[in-house]
């Protein structure tokens, strides 16, 4: 009883308490990850930094232990979304431990997923969450256009251009990459067109495809708005039935 | 009447079977039709994909064919946008039979057009192509607008940069391609003002353009919500109309 | 009375020919513009090109002369906007006339102020101007705001980046036209920080910097759409109010 | 009496003369800032330059010693933002006096501060303020949301590219750089993906990274908008009050 008030009350003392140390875990190890990939990094450095990542992962460890002996429905948390990304918090340790020493580095940047766990204890994010689901629709149908549009921009453009700068746009996979550099207005500059058919194709390309940048971004802004006035409306009602089931249930009803 | 059961019902289960039977085409093809621009293939590889077009292709000619024969009125359905693009899908297989080795690869890109038979299928992109017929009037007017202030730009810029970089800045239209790459922001940096005239032009201009670039996504975007909002009414009316239209003429009438 | 008729009655069919007219001209000449800029022109075309120019300009003069000649107030006319306009117009090619050689391609391109002459026949243009209007003061206050980020940003990126790279961030001059480049996300990549603190400075800008290149945009954005609706109600009151005129002072009252 | 008149009532002449001045040298001293940093100045504008930055810090010393004698709560007036920003327009130089040579120019830089003396003046940037304010909360979840996508999308591309660009991702440090660069679309093009991997994960990254740019932008402007109509509202109701306090306190009571 006293576990499962610890991990899952955020309104008593011990479970806040066990939060921030969970969320102080997450932040050193979002924070030596980088540090981790310096060049030249000195033996004392390179061994604080195993010790932490060591010391991290048990705590995790620990924690789904614990996630999973106080949950109710024990299968249901650890195919959660939660159970999921507490399990590969923790899973690239161990699995580091039987790969040699060549495939480690990349085992270890799967450590990159523990940011996922900061989710749990951020409201925000989650009514990004909700607004985005409530714009599901109209998203899907921009990635649907965005593809489309890519898709015919990589053709066109090599058709254009696959004469004047055959090393450049090689095939439609390398149009693809100029394609998305473009539509995106990233532009890093290292492919462009250069025939006059190909700039002009560009301009057309351009102009229709910047609405689907900006688009799902102005869906996206007035989803959370509203969004945000529901999440108030639902606080408030879920606030109300919690003070009243604590009245009931609480050890110390006044009357 | 078989036949256009097949076609026109996707109520239907050989409907949907038939749909999905040429949505898996279009998207064969689709795949296809980059690969067959890679280097170095294979001459196996070669002979897989010139069989994979010519089923596609044969496939694709049979439904042209069957569409024509379910319709009602054939020549509107050759005139209307599909029938339009159930051709372009088929006709460039047909010419480069015709065509030497030199310009079979251009005709064969034109496949592309294969892209579009997609819609045909897709409610959400109707509903896109519904919302940019909302803001006709004011796509129309930002198209105009930018298109004077990419001349205007274009012209400036020649001004200021022709004589510190001839070669660049060459014509009036090398200028209009910075103008393009520039007021769009994907800036590839192949070509850009030294002078100080020049740069500070081209701050000018991008503080009048910017506006160019988003605010057609605002007009898109406050639009499809409309669409939604009326198709969402439609689709329900039509869907009345349609249980009441089977009651009345279906084979099993209860009373 | 014949005159002022065709130059500002455009419901009547001498009216419209007389736009139509102007606009072609004005299209024509906005053609031939960038053609003569372009390097290694024959003799011939070169002198069509002369002959066009003049043309247009004659033209634009008897314009210009008919509609001083057709207002009712003269002065006021010739200092308005459009009368401004039409005069740049065509004072290019006469001062043209009293320059050498050299300074003649500089001269020629303020042809491009022509452009504006178009405003006068498109009311979606005008929509536009009322929406920017609308919105001048939230316009203004971005500009300020823009200013003094760019301002900041160019002082920061200077005490950042001098030391290390003296040569492209040589004053706060070449820094500003790194401000400008960056925080509109053209990013040419002819001028980029790479020194720790300048990368950090960078981030710390565009994050703040965003919002000066999207906002605005969806101000006008919103700003058009109030604008049209307004549009839409004023033309159908000055419709019904022109009819009513016509009635009373027509050549043919039926009663 | 008179100095706080002078220094506070911009309703009358003599504080809107002294907010001009004030104003006036702000506006000096943001100019001859750039200026001091071109190299290659002649010892003339050096001296001049130096003579207009001792009597701008001088004129400023006196505002400060003067608002502090005005105030009516004098340490409240010292620590609030107008206090600090008047204390951080003079240090800079007071503190030069005791520095060498070599660090001069960069105490000068932070002179960028007196910037933020402008605010005073300028009700729109307070509304701006205002409107900030009002969508805070949305705004901290963006920088979380664009924090967090910032990192992985370092983590990946170093992942992706470390091996075949061990120069460019030298560690996950580097690869933020390029996500900075990469999410807000700026593309300088001075690092890039080139293996596929990295390209297709670019890919992936900017789909996500495109809302986090747009959507804050869409937040910031409905927040303007509505602010500004609560100003108006605010506006009048002050001037409504100001007026009959004018009434009841003024040297000429009419009955």
């Amino acid at each position: 009883m006293k576990l499962r008030e610890i991990i899952e009350r955020d309104d008593l003392p011990a479970g806040r308490a066990f939060n921030l140390f969970i969320l102080c875990l997450i932040g050193l190890s979002l924070i030596t990850l980088p540090i981790s990939t310096l060049p030249d990094l000195s033996p004392g450095t390179l061994a604080a930094l195993h010790v932490c990542e060591m010391a991290v992962t048990f705590a995790f460890t620990f924690e789904y232990i614990a996630r999973i002996a106080a949950a109710r429905r024990k299968v249901r948390y650890i195919l959660s979304f939660y159970g999921i990304v507490d399990l590969i918090a923790i899973l690239p340790f161990y699995l580091s431990l039987g790969v040699e020493l060549q495939g480690l580095r990349a085992v270890r940047l799967f450590q990159v997923f523990r940011l996922f766990k900061i989710m749990r204890y951020n409201t925000a994010l989650n009514r990004l969450h909700h607004a985005l689901l409530h714009v599901r629709e109209e998203i899907l149908l921009f990635l649907l256009a965005a593809g489309m549009l890519l898709y015919f921009s990589a053709i066109g453009i090599y058709y254009f251009e696959h004469d004047a700068q055959p090393d450049a746009f090689r095939s439609v996979f390398d149009s693809l990459w100029w394609a998305v550099a473009t539509l995106t207005t990233v532009g890093y500059g290292d492919i462009y067109p250069i025939t006059l058919g190909g700039k002009l194709f560009t301009f057309a390309v351009l102009m229709c495809g910047l609405g689907i940048v900006a688009v799902p971004a102005g869906l996206v802004a007035s989803a959370l708005s509203e969004v945000r006035r529901e999440h108030v409306a639902t606080r408030a009602a879920e606030h109300a039935r919690r003070r009243a089931s604590d009245n009931r249930h609480g050890p110390s009803p006044p009357e």
